[in-house]
């Protein structure tokens, strides 16, 4: 078993540091909320003083952070490179632009470390199910490290290619999926005016060439798929909010590496309507209410 | 066993009319251009003189051609209407707007028929091997009389509902495939230049959110999935003509019904960009080429 | 002076017959609504008992209607081109769409009448001040014929082309206007996010590259320009329903004729969800609350 | 008559640091390429051998350079805040993004000298003919400093507001002329399809609701306007790929504010896509080639 610095214990990271524990794994934590330290203090995390104290003597730091500048500022301004033996893993699972990203890596190799950036797919349900995905860039060295402990915390775990690898793989995979579930909204409510069933509409396409996850695991209007958020007044899931800043974070590679995404920018403003509407906080399958127009909720 | 009146034998409606005869149904078919009625005959298709004789006696009359305007001109001039007996099933398979659908249903309805509008999805190879998908709009009565004829024809028949329903179900799943695909060509346009390979995209994609029949069975870039027409040279496959065809179709059906589809309209322009730059005939997953913008190849 | 029917005395249609009276002309006007023809009546129109009444003995017959489709139904089924005299002009002032505008063309000729399609900028304030733009479509003859009849109405009539050309030029530049409007309210909300005051940006914009209609003649923020409807409460002037309805007849002339136009394609869409949320019948500038985002209001 | 340090002699710099020489300034001017510095010197340009050594003495400094981490480096590392004596003006004329504009801002404020943001527009044909538009950004004691030396470069000096305003007001306006641009090429070719000449929608357009300055001071179709580069083979002017980074630099404002702006990402989107054409190098208004579809050039 592992010793693990884990920082960042918010709604992902409590659960996810849990599992960890729960697998057998001595875990140190870190937040800067003492309520969030006591959660996870009641799932066996111990405590640590500081982010330097949790990368002291781990043999692996995960990383659990809103954004890049968290990420770059535990990395750089922590003292966890200092803290930590030559050659510790250091992963980082939040979801951050490509650019900081490879940043960190730089950070972690100059001091030594090996490092791995490693966002998940799943939301809270799947940390705390130990279901999640892992999109994976980095060495192989690291990978291969890595692997046991990212599979204590999901279920599936890819490696996708070097530095930044892995959050590309994900800012890629969310594009497709908000301009699909915008796509899916779009049909739905062309149906409603047509006069074609939520059903009918629902038997074609999920079973033909407009079949996506959008449709089939996750349908934006209440019956079809009973598990989907629609059938829960739409209540998050996946925030509004959260596709909003993937897509932003998928805007900005595109535009700093010179990719031409019109769709993913076009599915970027909707959402920008969406959240300027009020509505960051519903599930991204409410976005059907936008484009129905009957009003906020 | 039916007899049945076939017009319209081009690309799909030969195979098609083919299929019915090899189930043991005399079909009497009918076609302005002479070589079409010869292909059709090496298929046992019996010629008639006009479509008003391809109807007189039929029990089922199938029409597959361009456009509602073609439709309505059968129904409302070639006679047909009046040469078949009352209580004849009239099943327009072509894919056309829901507006002239809807009026043909009120053409047949005016003469005593019963009448169904039947798109199809599944191309020229589907026609060929009998499994067309048919997306039905109609009255129950004429729908099971027209399901062991449509059986024959394809693999799956599903009722959408009312006249107009078929044509309302194929461009609402169309919309949707138009987006998704431009959506994974854009994703793995981003991926590349950021130095994800394609394989790694598509690993992730085709088992995560991101899935859709546009990546994981008609993937747009040569390798993931052998039979993609990306590995074929980008050959149709369901060109991309025929998606701009679609594409308008569910605009013009969202602009008379006043429904908003701000991606449809987007993708429906750069189908319409794809298509200017002389790129009509080749597969609709070509329009990465677009999107990567490295020449019309 | 000028014999002259006038069908269609709503909004703007009494105006404008109004004007013609003033300049003494004399009219016999025809609409299906009572209240209607009594307005008109108080203006010095004659009442006819029908359109064909209205048409016959008539020099010149005026059109203004909401939609093609009333156009084609005057011209085919009221019997005014049967009513009036081989040779007589007949004027559609209706905003309609391009292929419906072509056959009333075809229809008038077919008859042995003149005829000209020549929509108008100007709004209802236009019409009472007989400061309308008339463009206009159709035979130099016609046009040299009607001549002072548009004159009687408006203050600048442009001969745009043959038939249709009239109502391509009104679609043509109301879509560069519905682009432009969104475009300026962009900026506005961005320069308000970034702390740049409205009449900054005014200064700016309105003096340099970013010079348009849109902002300097009806600036959609209160404040730089007086006059604009901002400074009113959004109160039409040039009502969003409207725009819409343009925005559409331009994707429709575009769609049938092959042109690709990605921003008024993206304006239509737009201008459809202000519609959708209920602002329809707010001026178009009022699209800035939509971008905005901050409610309906 | 001042002092002047004018950091980056490129195609823009040198004829602004010769302007200045004209109106009697001493110019201290320094560039990483020899080649400029010697075309500087010939306009009387001294040269600096460092931008420290450019900006010691000085009583303003001005930077032209091409990117915001480009003035970053300068005032950050480039020891000039260090040379100049306390309440020396640093002005940057470069057109940079607004978050790196406000860290200039600080810097210089840090160092206890005045600072300005100075975008300019009027490309280099405005910097020869001292005839540039200057949108400033900054302290008003700062501009009321600089103000004669912008005027000895420009004839238009317009105080937009506080740090970051100037360079808010130039994406903002550029964000309206890239968006109206695309709209006027659309209108074209819509005409186009339309059998509408040019000329006529020109005069329509142009005296109507639809006026702005890509219609009438920089039309993209040869012949209304004989000064516009569509009659001079859409030789720039002002190149697309400058119109995309400045589309690029509005967006990303736009994501870090949090304002939403659909038809400029959209133009971006679209000048994206005429840059990975190969057309960066034209001018923006031949965009329309994009739009018409008939090929690269």
């Amino acid at each position: 078993m592992a010793r693990i610095g884990f920082i960042g214990l918010g709604n992902m990271g409590t659960p996810m540091a849990g599992n960890l524990v729960k697998k057998g794994h001595e875990v140190h934590g870190c937040d800067l909320v003492k309520a969030n330290l006591d959660a996870a203090a009641a799932r066996g995390v111990k405590a640590a003083a500081s982010a330097a104290e949790a990368a002291k003597g781990a043999d692996v730091v995960v990383t659990m952070l809103p954004a890049g500048k968290d990420t770059i500022a535990v990395y750089d301004k922590a003292g966890v490179l200092q803290a930590a033996a030559k050659g510790t893993v250091f992963i980082d699972s939040s979801t951050i632009d490509v650019a900081s990203a490879r940043r960190a890596h730089e950070l972690a190799k100059g001091a030594g470390m090996l490092s791995l950036d490693a966002p998940v797919s799943g939301g809270v349900g799947g940390a705390e199910a130990a279901s999640l995905t892992f999109m994976v860039g980095g060495a192989k060295e690291a990978f291969d490290k890595a692997k046991p402990v990212l599979e204590a915390m999901g279920k599936k775990v890819v490696h996708c290619g070097d530095a930044g690898a892995g959050q590309a793989a994900k800012i890629c995979n969310n594009m497709i999926l908000g301009i699909s579930m915008i796509g899916v909204c779009e049909a739905f409510v062309l149906a409603e005016k047509l006069g074609l069933s939520h059903q009918a509409l629902f038997d074609v396409a999920s079973t033909s060439s407009g079949q996506c996850w959008s449709i089939t695991s996750y349908c934006p209007v209440p019956g079809p798929v009973p598990t989907s958020p629609a059938n829960n007044s739409y209540k998050a899931g996946f925030a509004s909010a959260l596709m909003l800043k993937d897509l932003k974070l998928a805007q900005e590679a595109a535009a700093a590496a010179g990719a031409t995404t019109p769709m993913g920018a076009a599915a970027a403003q909707l959402y920008g309507l969406h959240n300027a509407w009020g509505e960051g906080g519903t599930d991204f399958s409410g976005i059907i209410h936008l484009i129905r127009g009957k009003g906020a909720k």
